[in-house]
């Protein structure tokens, strides 16, 4: 293993996960959710709530740091800050808290993600995104007026180019849908437990934005989820086994363009993502290759999105995403098995963050899915815009 | 000089800076502004701008760093972050900055702060701040119905607690604003440089929230400022002086409240700001006290905000500021100058951006207002929710 020039390389661990059910109707506000879930990371690390001294929050949640803070009783937080684009962030988060301990701006950092997605601010209704482009100008005033706006439709346009340029068809897509939802059927939290879904099934739902159906989007959550970082000295003292942050990445691409308005047809490629830069950094920081990795939780606001990942990480070439799905190597037993807790598409939309705590999960050997054996654990954060990733391992390796 | 545990001491350095005119107008927009701004700061560094691979945003710039990067022609930003709130976050920025090179999350980072402050979004108008506390609950609904909205109003009831307790005067409050006058003429950038103003000036001006007369508040300014961080070692072979990063720290204080709302009132003081706390854990990792800085740039919204400062980063006693302030001391050629290129109050409203780079040049030796000799650099961002300070050094003390 030859790791580039890596200063965080094992310096710190997540040793604490906690959430909330996730549900339709959590019927309380984010700022409860992300209490809630605090308290349960804190529990969960054998750490005090006091002891929280930083906070990382992504620049979309509605809970701001202070609020949060003042729920939990902190009257002393040293370190906070933002990370963006929605999506994209959560890997990043990490980051932050990485380099907040690294730098000693705090030693005990609360990572969390609030969100009532089917109560509350629902995404994809494509309002109300114009205005984070800001003073830098939105693009979608260009594609408004032609209803071009949700994510929803924009990902359509990524997998239609998908399929024209290399040959993916539904049925491709149906089998990352599919994995993820028999996943969600061992994991009885998740919020499609207990909902087979067959290839009919798949076939027979809805077209929403052609080529994408119902079962290609992910569902709308009610929940919260937390972690807390620390450094591996002191993780070491913790109760759990520490997931040990290896490397983190951020990562953009060429002509990615404003705010949080998806204009993902305004790039080279249509069928790349900033995760084929990302995924060369992290290896690099890691000193990895796909070779080494056990367990991927594959960021899946769409099915595409999780497609697209399986090539940007190096699991397939480029256009074998789709075969690649198909063949079961993504699914538990197979080489590579993907978002084990039933991820956004059957698990719940923590917005990334969910995928954390699975990724932990499968270092702790917890997982409903677990994979036996797994010491090397991948997570990303993905969207056309920007993605971040990061890779945990049992113990440093 | 004892140093706290410190991991960040000399680690980093401020290696460029760069800035627009200050402007009631500038006639374009914020990601030209932040544009122009960013590549100054590149070529005051003598880095080309594609060195640039880390981005810092405020929370509230309406720039996105993919606008910016775009701008800039970035194809491959490795970090990128925001922190907040407003005016509290600026050398928090420059801690992120700080923590990204040192975990190997990036090498070269812009920090930035872009706001057509005049022509564009006004503060303080009292509209639309309720967004910000979202879910998490804006306490502002209990206010905004009494009419209680803006920065202005809420800084009133703290001036006005300050003069109850402590004697303080308008008089006192006029010695913040005439000394940042007098610094501001001596500045040909400055926006009211050629307006000199006098007590009786000061003591005509409007009444706008009682106690706070028109020249208690800061102005409105259209412009951007940036500025590069680096590591030290890095910084030896620039062309530029460094301004050695001797510590950070962000700070916030028991009872705060959710989002940008300035429920000031609801804290068990009002004439102290988490300032208090951010000084105390700034002068332990830096292994200094009050007695070694040289001059200071205090985060001056109001003149209010500069003089709680005075007290709170240990310049005078809790309740002299007032006198403190009359007695010349913040003066060229007293104690502790503050706000040497005029501050908020008559230099321009960069949000406590341009505050980093007056710190910056004190180094170097190129104020306006040098203070002579000047080896120890304070620079404060601070609001009553939460804040920020930094201590710069010329070269390792």
């Amino acid at each position: 293993m030859v790791v580039a020039n890596n200063p965080h390389l094992n310096a710190c661990a997540i040793v604490g996960i906690g959430a909330t059910e996730f549900s339709r109707n959590s019927g309380r506000s984010e700022l409860t959710l992300a209490t809630e879930a605090a308290v349960a990371a804190a529990a969960d690390a054998g750490v005090a709530v006091s002891d929280i001294d930083g906070m990382v929050r992504c620049d979309m949640d509605f809970v701001q740091h202070n609020a949060l803070a003042d729920a939990l009783g902190l009257p002393n937080l040293s370190f906070w800050s933002d990370v963006g684009v929605g999506g994209g962030a959560p890997a990043a988060m990490v980051g932050q808290a990485v380099a907040a301990i690294m730098s000693g701006q705090a030693s005990t950092v609360l990572v969390y993600r609030a969100l009532n997605g089917r109560t509350g601010a629902r995404y994809g209704q494509g309002d109300g995104q114009g205005a984070e482009g800001g003073g830098g100008g939105s693009y979608l005033e260009y594609f408004s007026p032609y209803g071009l706006n949700t994510p929803g439709q924009m990902w359509s346009m990524l997998a239609r180019r998908h399929m024209v340029e290399f040959g993916t068809t539904s049925e491709h897509l149906a089998h990352i849908a599919m994995t993820c939802r028999e996943n969600a059927n061992a994991n009885p939290l998740a919020q499609m437990h207990g909902r087979p879904m067959t290839m009919d099934d798949y076939l027979a739902s809805p077209m929403l934005t052609d080529p994408l159906r119902l079962f290609d989007y992910c569902i709308e959550t009610d929940g919260a989820v937390a972690l807390i970082v620390t450094s591996l000295e002191r993780a070491r003292d913790l109760p759990q086994p520490p997931a040990v942050i290896r490397a983190v990445a951020q990562g953009v691409q060429a002509g990615m363009q404003p705010g949080i308005a998806f204009p993902s047809m305004m790039r080279a490629s249509l069928t790349t993502m900033p995760s084929a830069p990302t995924a060369a950094r992290l290896y690099a920081r890691a000193g990895m290759t796909p070779a080494d990795i056990d367990v991927a939780q594959f960021y899946d606001c769409f099915t595409m999105t999780a497609l697209i990942q399986l090539e940007d990480y190096g699991f397939c070439a480029k256009g074998e995403g789709g075969p690649f799905a198909a063949s079961g190597a993504i699914r538990r037993g197979g080489s590579i098995p993907i978002n084990t807790a039933g991820g956004h598409l059957s698990e719940g939309y923590l917005h990334g963050v969910n995928h954390i705590l699975e990724g932990v999960r499968q270092i702790r050997g917890t997982s409903t899915s677990q994979v036996e054996g797994a010491e090397v654990s991948l997570v990303t954060s993905g969207l056309p815009i920007a993605t971040s990733a990061m890779i945990l391992t049992k113990g440093v390796l």
